[in-house]
C-alpha cells in the first residue's frame, strides 16, 4: 500500500466539501491518538461524510483506488481500534457528522438514529419521550452508537438489559462493495435465513461500516433503590447475588464489586467521597434496583433483602441509600475507581470475563499468583460480578519506576492475567474489544476455530482489506 | 453429483454401526417426506451419529467423497427444509440419537443439551429443577433443539421471551471442514470480534451442523392468568395491547388474535370446545399473564386491565378464566385453529410478519384485496399480533375442487400475500423459515443485499455445498 493519490484526495474533497474533508494537521491531531494516549497514528485525510449516501460514495472511490479506511466514532475505545497506523496511508473516516436521531417510535419503544449520535444524546432523546436507553458507560459523553455497536459495548446495566447486541433492534451498514444493508425497521419475527446484521455487532468495523442503528428502549426509571453491602469474600458477594435474584428478579439492575483497596483509593484521591459503611471490607458490593412508573417502590424490597443477607451471615454490613444524593454518592465511588487509580500512578489494565460461577475463584486466586510471580505488584479487581466480568488492574511495585517496570514486565503480567481467564473458560476481552492492542493476545490465546470463522467472514465481505486494517485479526493488514 | 459410492457407504456403516446406519427403505420412509406431506424425497442412507465426534467423522468422510448431507431433527418443519431431494443422492443425517440433556446449571439458569433433544423433553427437564424453558409451539413433541435453533423458532411466548436467538446462550457446531466450534459455555460479556455462533441461528443447516445447544432458562411459572377479549377490529386489539403493556409490563406473555370465523370453526369441528363469550366478535384476543414464585398474583391485575378496556370502549366483551381448566380451554381454542381448518379442507398457508404497528392494516386490507382478485376465497388471519406475525390462511372458494384450485391459483395467491407483507416492510417468513418451499419466493421478493450476504457466508463456510443442498438459497445445490 502507498499514500492515497492526489487524484483520490481531490475526488473525496469534491464529494464531501469543506465540512467533510480536511488534511489540516491541527484539525486531525486529536483524532490520531487513542483515548488512553498509548497509540499514535497518522492519516492522509479526515473524511466526515454527512449521510449514508456519502459514506457509500467514499467507499466506492476508495475501493476503486485500493485505499484503506480507518473508521472512527467518538474515539473513546479502550483498545485503539479507531486509531490509524503510523504510515499515514490510511484515510480516517469519522461518522461524527452523522448525528441525527432519525425517529423515536414511542409505542414500539424504538429509536432510529445515525451511527454518529453520541450515547448521552441518545439518553436525553429517549428520556424526553418518557423512555430510556439503558446502556451506559463512562465514555457516554463521547462514545457514538456506531462505536458501541461495533464493540458490542457493555457497561453497568448488562445484568438486566444485556450488551449492545441485546439492545440493537436494527442496523444500517455500508458494505465494502458500496452497497447498503438496510435492516433498520425491526421485525419481531423474521426468518429468512441467518440474520446478517448480527455479523456487524462487535465486528470492530472490519466487516462493514455501521451508519444507522435502531435501539430498543425501555420505560424510564421512576424510582430506584441503591444499597451497599460489605462481605468477606467474592464468593460471599456471588452468594448474595444468587440469594437476591429470586426475590428481586427483574428489578435488579446493578451489582458491582470492589475491594477495600479501591474504596480507600477513592476516599483518599477523589474529593467529597467517604466510606459508606464503617466495616472495612474486605469486599464491598453496590446494588441497584430500578422500577418504572406503575411498578412497586423497590426500596422496601431491597431493604428486606439486605437485612436477610446480614441475618444469614452472608454480609457483615449493609446500608440503603436514604436519598438520591446518597445513591449518587455510592455510584460516584464506583465510577471513580479508575480516576483514583490514575491519581496514584500507571497500571496495567485488563478487562476479562469468566463464567459467572467462576468469577470468585478468579478474583481469589489470580492476585496471589501474580504477587508470587511478580513480587510487589498490586492487583485490583473490581466491576461487574454479576456478568462474570471484572476490570483487573495491576500496579507496578511501590518504589519502582512505574513506566519502566511496565515496559519490562507488562506483557508477561497481561499474559498471565489472560491465560488464567482462558483456563477458566473465559475471555481476554469482556467488553472493550480487541482493537489494535489485543490482537497479538487474541492470536495467541483465542480459539482457532472461532478466529478462523471471523477470518472467513472478513475474506468474504472485504476481500481487499479496505476496512480498519490492523484491527482485530492478526492477519488483517 | 452422483449416488454416494459403495465405498463411502461401507465406511459410514463401519463408523456408525447398525444403530447409526441404515439403507432400509421401511426404516427411512417416515423421514423422507415433510411434516405437511407435500414434499417427498429419497436418500441413499440414513445416518444417525450418537456423538459430536461421530458427526465430525461423517462430515470428514463425506467431504472427502464429495457427498451431500440433508440434516434432520424432528422432521416437524413447515417448509420442508429437512427433506432431501428426489434424486436419492443425498445422505440423510439425523441428530435424533443425540438426545441427552448434558447438564443443567440452576444458579446460572442454563441447560446444556444435545441438538437432538426434543423440545418437550427439554421442558420437562427444566421443570424438574424448578425452572422453565419458555419457548413452546405446536410441534413440541417432535421438534428438536437443533432444528429450533436452525429455524430460529418462535411460538406463542415470543412477546416476552423472544425467539430462539434470544434463548440460545451457547452452541456447538460441526463445520463443513469437520472442525467443531465449541461455544457451549456462555459468557455474559465476550468481545473478541463478532459472535460466530449467531450465524448458525436461523441458518437452516446450510452453514454448519448444530450438535449442541445451551438454553437460557427462566423461573418456572407459579401462577398464570388467562383472559379473553372481544374487539371490533385488529386496530382495537393492538390498542388494547398498547394500553396493557405499561400496566402489565413483564408479566404479559401471550397476546393472540383470532377472527370470529376461526372461533366458529373450532367450536364446530373440535369436540369439547365452546365460545368463551357471547359477543360474536368480530375479533377475539387471548391474553396470558404469568408470574413466578414470589411475584404477585397476576389475576387481579389482568381483571383490572380487562375492565379498563371495556370502560374505555376498546373492547366490547371480556372474561377472565376462573380456573386452570378454563384457562386450558381458552388456549385449546387458540391451539386448535389449524386443526379445525384441516377438518374443513385444504388451505394455502402463509406465515408472514410486518412491523407491529402495521399488523392491523395488513389484516384489515389484504383479505379484501384477495377476495377482489380471487373471488370466493376465504382468508383467515390469526396468531401473534404482539409480534407483528400472523398465520394467514386462504381457503379456495366453496364448491371448487380445492386441490385443483390450489394447483392453479395457489402460487398467485401466495405471491399476493407475500408482496403485501414486503410492501409494508415485512417478511415472507416470520417463524417457519424458507426451507425448500419458499426459496423461489425469497429469491423473487427478498432483499438482494441481504441474500448476497447469506450467499457469501455459504461460499465461505461450505464452499463445496455439502450441507443441505436445495435449502434456503435459490442457488444452493
Amino acid at each position: 500500500m502507498t499514500q492515497p493519490s492526489p487524484a483520490l484526495l481531490a475526488d473525496l474533497a469534491a464529494l464531501l466539501g469543506p465540512k467533510g474533508f480536511t488534511t489540516d494537521a491541527d484539525v486531525m491531531a486529536p483524532w490520531l491518538s487513542d483515548w488512553r494516549g498509548r497509540v499514535h497514528g497518522a492519516a492522509a485525510a479526515l473524511l466526515s461524510p454527512a449521510s449514508t449516501a456519502e459514506v457509500q460514495a467514499v467507499v466506492r472511490l476508495c475501493a476503486a483506488a485500493g485505499a484503506r479506511l480507518t473508521l472512527q466514532g467518538g474515539n473513546s475505545g479502550q483498545c485503539a481500534g479507531a486509531t490509524p497506523d503510523a504510515s499515514g496511508e490510511a484515510l480516517l473516516l469519522s461518522l461524527r457528522r452523522m448525528n441525527a436521531v432519525r425517529a423515536i417510535d414511542r409505542d414500539a419503544m424504538l429509536m432510529m438514529a445515525d451511527a454518529g449520535v453520541i450515547l448521552q444524546h441518545a439518553h436525553e432523546a429517549a428520556v424526553a419521550t418518557g423512555l430510556r436507553f439503558p446502556l451506559t458507560l463512562g465514555g457516554k459523553g463521547s462514545a457514538t452508537l456506531g462505536g458501541l455497536v461495533s464493540t458490542n459495548a457493555g457497561g453497568t446495566q448488562v445484568l438486566r438489559h444485556g450488551t449492545m447486541r441485546a439492545l440493537t433492534a436494527g442496523l444500517e451498514v455500508v458494505l465494502a462493495d458500496g452497497s447498503v444493508l438496510d435492516m433498520m425497521v425491526p421485525l419481531a419475527k423474521d426468518n429468512q435465513g441467518p440474520d446478517p446484521k448480527q455479523m456487524f455487532i462487535g465486528a470492530e468495523g472490519v466487516l462493514g461500516i455501521v451508519t444507522g442503528v435502531t435501539l430498543r428502549l425501555v420505560p424510564d426509571v421512576a424510582m430506584r433503590a441503591v444499597g451497599w453491602l460489605t462481605v468477606e469474600t467474592p464468593s460471599d458477594a456471588l452468594a448474595a447475588l444468587r440469594r437476591m435474584e429470586p426475590v428481586l428478579g427483574n428489578a435488579l439492575e446493578g451489582f458491582e464489586i470492589l475491594p477495600q483497596r479501591a474504596l480507600d483509593n477513592v476516599v483518599a484521591h477523589v474529593p467529597g467521597t467517604r466510606a459508606p459503611v464503617e466495616t472495612p471490607g474486605p469486599w464491598h458490593v453496590l446494588v441497584e434496583l430500578v422500577a418504572a412508573e406503575g411498578e412497586d417502590d423497590p426500596a422496601p424490597r431491597l431493604e428486606a433483602a439486605l437485612g436477610g443477607l446480614i441475618e444469614a451471615g452472608v454480609a457483615s454490613d449493609a446500608m440503603l441509600a436514604g436519598s438520591e444524593a446518597q445513591a449518587d454518592m455510592l455510584w460516584r465511588i464506583r465510577d471513580a475507581i479508575s480516576e483514583a487509580e490514575r491519581a496514584i500512578g500507571p497500571a496495567m489494565q485488563h478487562d476479562i470475563s469468566v463464567p459467572v460461577a467462576r468469577m470468585p475463584a478468579y478474583i481469589e486466586t489470580v492476585p496471589g499468583e501474580l504477587t508470587a510471580a511478580f513480587p510487589g505488584v498490586i492487583p485490583l479487581a473490581f466491576g461487574h460480578l454479576g456478568d462474570g466480568n471484572v476490570h483487573f488492574h495491576v500496579r507496578p511495585p511501590l518504589g519502582s519506576d512505574a513506566n519502566a517496570w511496565i515496559a519490562e514486565h507488562g506483557a508477561a503480567v497481561s499474559d498471565h492475567v489472560y491465560r488464567a481467564a482462558v483456563a477458566m473458560g473465559g475471555s481476554i476481552s469482556a467488553e472493550h474489544g480487541i482493537g489494535r492492542v489485543k490482537r497479538e493476545s487474541l492470536a495467541a490465546l483465542g480459539d482457532p476455530v472461532r478466529i478462523g470463522l471471523v477470518r472467513a467472514m472478513k475474506a468474504a465481505l472485504d476481500p481487499k482489506g479496505m476496512l480498519n486494517p490492523g484491527v482485530l485479526l492478526p492477519d488483517n493488514g
